[in-house]
């Protein structure tokens, strides 16, 4: 049944995770949407997969070609310079322009290919203050801009875009995802995995992940695993 | 000069051929782009390449993995399934959800990337009026989400998207471009053209564009060399 379906937008990072299960909880079935631009670590895209089919969601992977962009990138003082760890040449692989509008726009296509309303993303204003494209005023205006754009909107239903850990500490997305069943060792945050996809434990993202799970008294299965 | 320069979304058609045109007599450096999503025919990225050499503009091309969307495309009534004449197989490969929304994507994700703040596009309402993504309440909402969502936007120039055909008819737009001294035997703009690019004659692109030249009262180059 279309209108019960839910596209969610799935790295196989912490934040995604937990609203896939989210999405879920919420009675929809799932299709979700990883992206490859080729990823430093391959690791993620894994983890995405393991993680649809953990929650039996439909998964749907699209490359972009990010190449397309590096040139300038490294030469824009405006954008940031990724950790080159690990590649061969300084493309900044990770750095995606307007990210979360590509990212949607993709999003809204799979939407309505598939007869499906609802779109989901793990954006946090908490986390990523740096970035307007994670504040609740973007996420508005981004769906306002679907609803007089799409032809499935204006002549049957409209999109709506749903970013439920938007206002949540890193803890209270542990503890809701906890509760819903999310297998956090399915999960990688981290920035500078190893080849097998063990944590760093040294990195931001690896202490923010550490931190939440301190704060929300639970232990990370990733580090019960690996330490 | 970063400021000074502008994205141009070129097809290889005559509108967004003619908005190039356009770009440039405002006084913007010109960088164009195209969407490689595995056109019927290739003609149309080859023109856009011809008309961006011919108005000295970078020229990028993305590839937009469709395949990704087309086995619901198929299914969905919703959706229209293109003629399928020269294909091998049924997949809509003409049809692109979210079209523009998509397209402007990548334009902002490359204007960002390259310091970029005027996008340029060749929608018109008066051809299109089916479809919710070329009207300007549309554009004026894309615009809106895009300055909230862009680190660029937020922190240094607002992005202005710039839809000049908006209100033109196939006749006006013919003769601005004539005046601005486009090469309409450079544009493409026929759904069946043969393997050389001369286009069939009979399809409702060829019809409107041979009624715009007629009362523009112009001859089409395309036509007075084929005929």
């Amino acid at each position: 049944m279309p209108s019960g379906a839910a596209i969610v937008l799935l790295s196989g990072g912490l934040d995604s995770a937990t609203v896939l299960y989210m999405a879920r909880d919420q009675g929809f079935s799932l299709h979700a949407l990883s992206f490859d631009y080729q990823q430093r670590h391959r690791i993620e895209l894994d983890r995405a997969a393991r993680l649809a089919e953990h929650c039996n969601a439909k998964h749907t992977t699209v490359r972009i070609d990010l190449g397309v962009f590096s040139g300038s990138a490294l030469t824009d003082p405006a954008i940031p310079v990724p950790r080159t760890h690990g590649l061969g040449e300084g493309i900044p692989i990770t750095y995606v322009p307007a990210r979360n509008i590509l990212f949607l726009s993709y999003g809204l296509a799979l939407a309505e290919s598939n007869g499906v309303h609802d779109v989901f993303l793990g954006v946090n204003a908490t986390d990523y203050s740096g970035y307007p494209d994670c504040r609740p005023e973007f996420i508005r205006a981004y769906e306002s801009m679907a609803n007089l754009g799409l032809k499935s909107a204006v002549e049957r239903q409209p999109m709506r875009i749903h970013a439920p850990l938007m206002h949540m500490t890193k803890a209270s997305i542990i503890r809701a995802g906890t509760a819903l069943g999310v297998d956090y060792g399915l999960t990688s945050s981290c920035y500078d995995p190893d080849s097998t996809g063990r944590p760093c434990g040294q990195c931001d993202s690896c202490g923010l992940r550490a931190r939440g799970f301190a704060e929300a008294g639970l232990i990370d299965p990733l580090r019960s695993e690996n330490n």
